[in-house]
């Protein structure tokens, strides 16, 4: 195995901070970052710019965006015409899993990743996903990324044949969202380039979706001001809705 | 549980032989049929028009096409500029895992199945993998259908908050395809529908690639005459290569 393809990585990079903290982390590791984003028919197709920004900033090989329509499926309030719940402190976030799940989300994305890998000759796959300051996803779960794993040493090529395997890391998942953006802080990140928000008006956060709320307890967990604008701030002239 | 979605399945459904006798055969034990077809960046494209032939001619409740460019990550001579290879008979296919593979295609294909499943609030995908007379894909072995289906107990909303697993069902994959094509004619499946050529010319498949080879032993041990048009046949006007 030569030492070029063991440092390749594939990184899943949604403009959120957490994946962006991800790819500081394993660029600093040394690996060559191909990153791969989706164009999945997300509402907050904001992030895509902001995971484009995130990649030219930390420095990847390549960035590949995918198209991926899962609105054809419809059945999640990131995808159809649902309403993004709101809460006013992270506190109020219910139980269970909400309807910002997106039917198969993570189990289609690595599986893309997983192609990626195979096709660039890359030996591991890093996926942000956290299991302690999260949504309640099923498919943010370790035992999800094990059984992952599984498919991934059965259904390749690379596995198979070569005895090489693509390995599913997710570094992150039992780490806090303040510790994650106290990681990011020590590598660099500039968090002001990156996105959270479910249902963004224009360039401002909600400020009160899932995502926005447990990224702002993470920066007051740090002591830290979030650089992104939020539209409860009053920071915007004019509100649409 | 009620009944009906009990019985609605959702059928990967390629447009070749194996996948329109699948049809037929979930179609016959009274399930509602949902087809999925991929546009994927095949050389081989001609078989979505099939796939909405078969669909047509068995019955199904929807067909749904998604487009997914497995061709942006390249690698395989199903979706990049890479030759098929050719041989005279069955017996010439080589060992090991061909060039014609697509890194990662079936994970691709039963993610994508997941998450239509989930969002039809379908109870079963059936796939039509086949492990006997096939081809040397890892992705076709009932080992990794086995692991796919640990991915789709803990990926998915329905299966961990509402205890409805979503079950991978691959009725073929320990029949030759002899024998699938027997099932399926007991079946009334019309073959001349399908199209299993991976490197088509036209309106005529191959006969020399992988796939053309396999069906047409399979159809020999039958003592049926295969109803699709071969190039070797000579029954082509002109020649395009």
């Amino acid at each position: 195995m030569d030492r070029e393809k063991l440092q390749r990585a594939i990184i899943l990079l949604s403009g959120g901070l957490d994946s962006a903290t991800l790819l500081a982390l394993v660029h600093s590791r040394g690996h060559d970052c191909h990153a791969l984003s989706f164009n999945y028919g997300q509402r907050h197709k904001g992030e895509l710019a902001a995971a484009s920004r995130v990649a030219r900033a930390i420095g990847v090989v390549e960035h590949v965006v995918i198209d991926i329509d899962l609105g054809q499926f419809g059945n999640s309030a990131l995808t159809a015409d649902i309403d993004v719940p709101k809460h006013e402190t992270v506190e109020d976030i219910g139980e269970g899993i909400p309807v910002t799940y997106v039917p198969a989300r993570n189990t289609v994305f690595l599986s893309l990743g997983l192609a990626f890998a195979e096709s660039r000759g890359a030996r591991h796959i890093f996926i942000g996903v956290n299991a302690l300051d999260y949504s309640g996803y099923p498919d943010c779960r370790p035992e999800f990324i094990e059984a992952f794993q599984r498919v991934a040493n059965l259904g390749t090529k690379a596995a198979t044949e070569s005895g090489q395997q693509i390995s599913i890391e997710a570094p992150l998942v039992d780490m806090t969202k303040a510790d994650i953006i106290a990681m990011g802080s020590g590598l660099g990140v500039d968090y002001s380039l990156t996105t959270s928000c479910y249902d963004p008006i224009g360039e401002y956060a909600c400020g009160r979706c899932d995502a926005c709320l447990l990224r702002q307890k993470g920066f007051q967990e740090n002591g830290l001001e979030d650089p992104i604008r939020y539209k409860k701030t009053g920071d915007i002239p004019t509100s649409t809705d």
